[in-house]
């Protein structure tokens, strides 16, 4: 997720109602971060391939990596290590001279790799409406060598860059020890099974998500390492699903949900994100389908870790979460109307998607999970005739001729089946039969982010069209993994590797949270279908070496 | 000085013969550095100014400096600092936001300027011979604030350049509590005497000589604190002198001494430079006439400090670094020949000059020195003989119509004028008049360097022509006080203030040992002339409080 609401739809400010409390639990459950030292495997040169999707590909270099401290490097010389997995960490390397005296000062400039683009391409003149200051580079100035080289900042990268910009014609230079020293709550000790399953693509895919899902995992789940650096609700929801089927780490999820619950908001809503750093702080974006999916985030996890202290604790909360998405039912149609607020309405990036339809299907998913967590509680389920007249009502979202259709125009969209098809408002007979027709539709206005393209497999899931999700997650992220990817990506076009929300590549995220569903699926819905065979447990550290040793 | 010999010279790589003991004594002499704390004074904005040396002007923002922890600078703002004098030391500040979250990196263009240029002209394109990573810039990201910002590296410079590359739309940065701790081997309790002289301009010219020295004074004499950073023999007789006429510290000499003592060569020669960090180390650069100058540097600190002992010790070197020189002297003219070796004859930086008079004074003066040397020490004099021939030899440099040539097209120089009479080869009358006769001729090759100034001014003054010695140091200093130089700049042409030696301005240095001598002769052999009133003794801290205040 990246923040910028659509221009019609205003920010909320509504005032915070900060509750220390719980504020204080969130810090008790603070992760220690893991640490552990990954060295680049291999220096790699690139060579142009228009059949590669990033129109390049890299090769390993003649010059081999045990032979990186002996090399010397002069004015405007430059190199890219490959460290052979996606990492978050911090470099360090000694920088030494060869020559009789280093008699001026080194200049270097440095950019941290999560995609090729990154290091084929320069960082000058990107045009994004993000900040630039979340280009993934450093310009750095030594005066005496040998010395220790530790950038301060974290970063989030596979490949380094390092470009001689200036030495002098006396001395060149010389990098040794190269490391970063890699964090993650996830320790490299972690037991994860290891599942075999019935098409090689898929235990990629299975990989990547959870090198994804790894990779994210900080002081809390972050959005992306590289960029937001945040924790969001509709990201959270999905990496927790995902880390109960790996990591099985249910504190990170627990201290998240405290740490929303904290900032909740004078109305009871909550906001979209919010910032941990430099201390807890509510972000001013507020998305309502965000808001609400809070419930079934913390259904999931009282399921998960049968914590039913927390459940208790955030009863109030998850019912405060659901109060501005229920203001927006229609009293005469009885169905969500987007046009009631400005509120932001997300579902997708698609600025033309019409999200009546999605939304309510959120709220009626949103308000069965609360109502399940209150029959785990063992308290009276709140929503029970409200759940029945959104199920009625959502018939209107079913056209004559089968499809899904939402708005005036009575626009088509992955988006409107996906949802409604999760709230489960039809038998299941009828919504399978309606969300394959969706799909197909010609007209059919299709998703743009991982985000959307996750419920809509999951919803196939959910009606029992397995090998249909397994042709997406195969044709989608698939497709990211053929492409290079070791963690997933924040968006993905096929046919456009230069296509960007933020109008510059650039910018994008390259391990980004949202995208580490499929082995949520893989490990769930789909274990039996895709005949998941067990191979026992290994360490996350097992796990990334078998992983480098098949890409480098 | 900064080194690029002319490219028919090569380096010289004669073997070290390290002298650990002489080492040891001048590692025992290493200075506590000094520190205080300067912070701007003001925020200032350019104007163009056709008449303004720069062609532009500062002029004191509406905003006053009181006002900048309050000030709020977004994507593209900028500002420059005056902190109202020039410094050397480390800048730190606190960078903190207004807003309410900071939801992207800051990225901080920073620049020292030594000049109006530094930070009126951008850092790109910098079209140089010496390496670009001298340019004082630097880029910084931010992730989190308020943030301690200190910046590990010592810079040297009066403005600062704030360029806020890029924040995000949420939030805006402030800078708090910007500060620089300023370094020297001169504390801020060190007395200076203060002397009026008879033209305000000369007050001035004194003024800035002094802060020049004390902003070189570092762990050794620095030839520039922005850019070389290093000990030149030549550099450092210069500035000996001026020291014993102002700070009167000798400890710093004499450690300057021994550090190249311990690194003498095999065949008694000096290396021109030497690195102190990270440890002592001789430079390849091998200038001759530097060699032969560690001679009467010596010489000039026995006399200052009375330090006998160190007199004896360093005996043998000096004796040596006249090994080179002498192996010039052509048996048949019995004259300095240049064509003897490759070694670089420096003198000034005009590649057309022809050295073999000027070598040939410098040679003279040198052994001059060590007789003297050996006087004090209560030796015999090691050079009568050669030194009675060279003055006899010196006459071929006298043309018959009482001009200084030099070489086989009889070149008419400052430089060859200027050694020659340093050299006191000629009685005072005729050295005078060929002096003046010299500088007044035509086709006269003048001086490129405040170096080569040094010696034409010191030369006037030796033979009494102090009125034209004033004229040259307020023509040629005195115009650097007019441009808005408050240290004496490496290289100045009156009328075109992009000039380089170095192919682009920004690679100048404004703070440069070698011309810092106009305090040296104003308050020595030129005293009695510009009638110098002693108005007592002032810190050098209330020296620097009374320059501020003039110039701000």
């Amino acid at each position: 997720m990246a923040a910028q609401p659509p221009k019609d739809m205003t920010e909320s400010t509504t005032e915070t109602r900060w509750n220390r409390r719980l504020e204080d639990i969130a810090n008790s459950l603070r992760p220690s971060l893991h640490e552990w030292i990954r060295r680049p495997r291999r220096i790699v040169e690139f060579e142009p391939d228009s059949d590669a999707y990033f129109h390049v590909r890299p090769k390993t270099s003649d010059h081999s990596i045990s032979s990186l401290p002996s090399l010397n490097w002069t004015k405007n010389d430059e190199f890219v290590l490959d460290f052979g997995i996606h990492m978050v960490g911090y470099l360090s390397f000694v920088l030494d001279f060869t020559g009789a005296n280093m008699d001026a000062p080194c200049r270097l400039h440095l950019t941290f790799g999560e995609s090729l683009f990154d290091v084929t391409m320069d960082m000058k003149n990107v045009d994004t409406w993000l900040s630039t200051s979340w280009l993934p580079d450093e310009t750095i100035n030594v005066d005496f060598c040998p010395t220790d080289v530790s950038l301060p900042r974290r970063y989030s990268f596979r490949y380094l860059r390092v470009q001689v910009i200036d030495v002098s014609p006396k001395y060149t230079v010389r990098f040794l020890d190269v490391l970063c020293k890699c964090v993650s709550s996830i320790s490299h000790d972690t037991p994860v099974e290891i599942l075999k399953y019935n098409d090689p693509i898929l235990d990629t895919i299975d990989h990547v998500s959870i090198s994804t899902l790894r990779d994210c995992m900080q002081m809390v789940f972050e959005d992306g390492p590289r960029r937001d650096r945040r924790l969001w609700i509709g990201d959270l929801r999905l990496q927790a699903l995902a880390a109960y089927s790996t990591f099985r780490d249910y504190k990170l999820v627990k201290r998240c949900l405290y740490l929303f619950a904290a900032v909740s908001r004078v109305d009871g809503s909550l906001p979209a994100c919010v910032f941990e750093q430099p201390q807890l702080s509510p972000s001013t974006d507020y998305i309502i389908d965000y808001d609400m999916l809070f419930a079934p985030t913390v259904h999931d996890y009282m399921c998960a870790s049968n914590d039913v202290q927390t459940g208790h604790e955030l009863w109030q909360t998850v019912q405060g979460c659901l109060n501005r998405a229920l203001g927006h039912v229609d009293p005469e149609t009885k169905t969500f109307n987007p046009g009631h607020s400005d509120d932001w309405k997300f579902l997708d990036w698609d600025q033309q998607l019409d999200r009546t339809a999605g939304e309510h299907g959120v709220l009626l998913y949103c308000l069965k999970a609360a109502n399940k967590l209150a029959q785990l509680l063992q308290k009276p389920e709140p929503f029970t005739e409200l759940v029945q007249m959104l199920t009625a009502s959502a018939s209107q979202f079913l056209s004559d001729d089968g499809v899904f259709i939402s708005g005036p125009s009575s626009q088509v969209s992955y988006a409107s089946a996906a949802w409604l098809v999760l709230s489960e408002a039809f038998p299941q007979q009828t919504a399978r039969t309606a969300l394959l027709k969706t799909l197909a539709h010609p007209d059919v206005v299709k998703p743009l982010t991982p985000y959307l393209w996750h419920h809509v497999c999951d919803a196939l899931a959910t009606v029992g069209c397995y090998q249909e999700c397994i042709d997406i997650m195969t044709s989608y992220w698939g497709k990211m993994v053929q492409a290079g990817a070791d963690t997933f990506w924040e968006c993905f076009h096929a046919n456009d590797a230069k296509s960007s929300p933020y109008g510059d590549v650039r910018n994008n995220s390259f391990c980004h949270a949202w995208s580490c569903t499929p082995t949520y699926l893989l490990r769930g819905k789909l274990r039996h279908f895709v005949e998941a065979k067990n191979l026992g447990k290994v360490t996350v550290k097992q796990w990334d070496e078998k992983w480098i040793g098949r890409t480098v």
